[in-house]
């Protein structure tokens, strides 16, 4: 069913490929790193799965190789960035790092990005700012596959919201998560194992909470956290708009349902009101609010007194974001990373088409 | 049931209560209307309904009617505000304030404040930002009634978030949720009408799903947006934390179980780690990313295609948030606001106390 490659392996796979494909050294590296964090984290649907999604975008000339990313328009704390229709991998950690620059000079940085595509795990790129002392945010929109409450029509993506908060001894905060109930990597594990799906995740053509992981090809949709009106999905819903307000009408980019679609087989609609997809990147230095180390010890006490709370029988404890993917990524960093035969065999496909061995 | 005053004149019966705990006039006048604007909007359970508890409050010595609420840690993005023990409801606008004048000179404006009260609804405070032509963002932390995903203890408040954005000729976006599945309030109506609450909206003092609205006072607590594992409720759990976080980790206010309960029959903890509750407010200036005109017909545009969606049969249309609250506070400052006898009955105890006429 699976077999096991180890990270480094993996990784100058994913190089080579992205060289192959007209990137330069330091892009394909980046853009590498970026895409492997998510088979890392244990995020297998944003990881090498999306390589050959990634390329046919690029045969489809819907992704530049070697864009001209640059800032566009500023001011001391903000800046809109042009991401010039390349990887969304190389984009965004461009875009994070000018919002941690602009932290260090005036206390926070807010980026908003146009002509961008997709770009991995949000978690990826919030993370940089740890290493600053700085709080991370950072979100993008996505392929319409939401419908917002009460519609029948998808106008919104899964849209994620990341936010990473460093602490001192423990391990940092790490809340990376979709707007919706449930993404739609976890849609696509049901739909490959043919299970049903919880009632609150999706929606039938018509509307109606539908249990087939299998119904967003017949029109159906993905549901925003909460599920229906009277869990909350108002909530996601309004979530979910903010990510795209943030990250497309702010910087430029195109906005709930005239978002370029992940796969090339789909049409890019017509009279797009932007450019590209939108990402929005958030960094907060921690002594512009106290000093570092203050901050530090009290976030070490919010993360005991949460990790060390009662629980619900059967179950062990309380778990911090970030806790789950971290203790996969320790695990996979040693023991390689398994991939399903069916993405082996797309990448052995890539491969080919490159002629580079796997 | 019910009685219908005219804004105006709660609103002045409100400002003298003010007056006579102590607050100055031009504090009273805005903690009045901070206040009252929940009752305008149709958030019944966080206006005058809560005054006879503001009022318990100062009385049990827990709110100062005469603060010196002042900035005391900034860099040219951000600043942190100590609260001295004031009504949140005036040093909410003067922290909301700080961040719009930090927007005008750098972009955006972050303010993490400590040692504050309840603020009435995080809506008010964000829409300040509306009338420079930027985006608000408020957030609170609150007394512990949520329990995080996995745990029979209430660790969050029902924090929310609250996200303005201005339009041209549409009426602005204004999403104000707390990150629970439903707000305490819908609980409250519940409570009074003894109406079974929704599966997803509580949990008894062993973590199982409950209908009882009842069932807080036996130790059961209010569940994160989502509900359960299953339905995401991690992600509600973690949102209510980012609250927690930048409104009391990074401002010096308690966090988590140790911050203090809105009722002064409540004792406050032992051994707090913080000063009072905490906030945090951004504003980000339009013209800090693109000419606020240009941002301003895209938004128009984004509101008019989601509130012309296709909708679910047996649905109007879909909503944009903000919606219902302004036209419910149209309604009302026209015709005037329905107040519960209870709450009627609650004021006038209040008027007697300070021999005010309601």
């Amino acid at each position: 069913m699976s077999q096991v490659f180890q990270y480094n392996k993996l990784l100058s796979f994913v190089q080579e490929v992205f060289i192959k494909i007209g990137c330069n050294n330091t892009d394909a590296t980046t853009a590498s790193k970026a895409l492997l964090s998510a088979d890392l984290r244990g995020i297998d649907s944003h990881g090498v799965a999306r390589l050959s999604g990634y390329i046919r975008l690029w045969e489809a000339q819907r992704i530049n190789a070697s864009p001209d990313v640059k800032v566009i328009y500023e001011t001391p704390s903000t800046a809109v960035v042009d991401g010039d229709g390349g990887l969304g991998l190389v984009v965004a950690p461009f875009s994070m790092q000018v919002a941690i620059d602009k932290a260090k000079s005036v206390g926070t940085g807010w980026v908003s990005v146009q002509h961008s595509n997709h770009f991995g795990i949000a978690g990826y790129h919030a993370m940089m700012a740890l290493e600053h002392d700085m709080i991370g945010i950072v979100m993008t929109n996505a392929s319409p596959l939401v419908a917002p409450t009460f519609s029948v029509e998808r106008l919104l993506g899964t849209n994620p919201i990341c936010v990473v908060v460093p602490a001192g001894d423990e391990p940092p905060f790490v809340a990376d998560m979709a707007t919706t109930t449930a993404a739609n990597g976890k849609l696509e594990i049901l739909q490959r194992k043919n299970l049903a799906a919880p009632s609150g995740w999706i929606q039938d053509k018509f509307g109606k909470s539908s249990n087939d992981p299998h119904e967003l090809k017949r029109g159906g949709a993905l549901l925003p956290l909460g599920g229906d009106f009277e869990h909350g999905s108002h909530k996601g819903y309004a979530l979910g708009a903010v990510v795209d307000i943030f990250s497309a009408v702010l910087s430029g980019a195109n906005y709930g349902p005239w978002v370029p679609p992940f796969v090339s087989f789909l049409p890019v609609a017509d009279n797009l009101p932007g450019k590209g997809i939108g990402h929005f990147f958030g960094a907060m230095r921690i002594d512009a609010f106290r000093p570092a180390i203050e901050f530090k010890k009290h976030m070490d006490q919010w993360i005991r007194r949460f990790r060390s709370a009662l629980t619900i029988e059967g179950n062990n404890k309380v778990i911090i974001p970030g806790d789950p993917e971290r203790e996969i990524a320790a695990e996979r960093l040693q023991n390689g990373i398994p991939l399903l035969d069916a993405v082996v065999k797309d990448l052995e496909m890539v491969g080919e088409k490159f002629q580079i061995n796997l």
